[in-house]
């Protein structure tokens, strides 16, 4: 697993990022903002089917693309 | 509250949506794309301190530069 517990938020919730695309496996999207318990930018999604909760790597740009796709609809 | 009971997904989770400018207040946002329960975009934001959810208006110019500004970061 890549994401803490839910509920932990005095310190990252990431441990590490995927970066494969998985653009279609995506059921939802979470960001978070930094803040005084995580300097980073935390982006979790949520697979279908399994709700799986997996950290993706904010710099990847199929990342970013995902997101405005969401925003567009 | 304008958002339904977590864990109810077979339909749209969000009732009303919030106008308002409330970009300070928002500790992390949520991001679901239309799927077979919803054919909505919905974005749901997790408000600091109270972690009171709320959701947005997809349309709202000020949601986009929220996200944008996550994504930024």
């Amino acid at each position: 697993m890549s994401v803490r517990g839910i509920g932990v938020d005095l310190r990252c919730r990431c441990i590490e990022t995927e970066s494969r695309r998985m653009a279609k496996l995506i059921q939802s999207v979470e960001l978070f903002p930094p803040s005084a318990h995580c300097k980073d930018t935390e982006i979790i999604a949520t697979l279908k089917g399994t709700g799986q909760q997996i950290c993706l790597d904010t710099t990847a740009p199929w990342v970013k693309k995902v997101i405005e796709k969401i925003l567009a609809k």
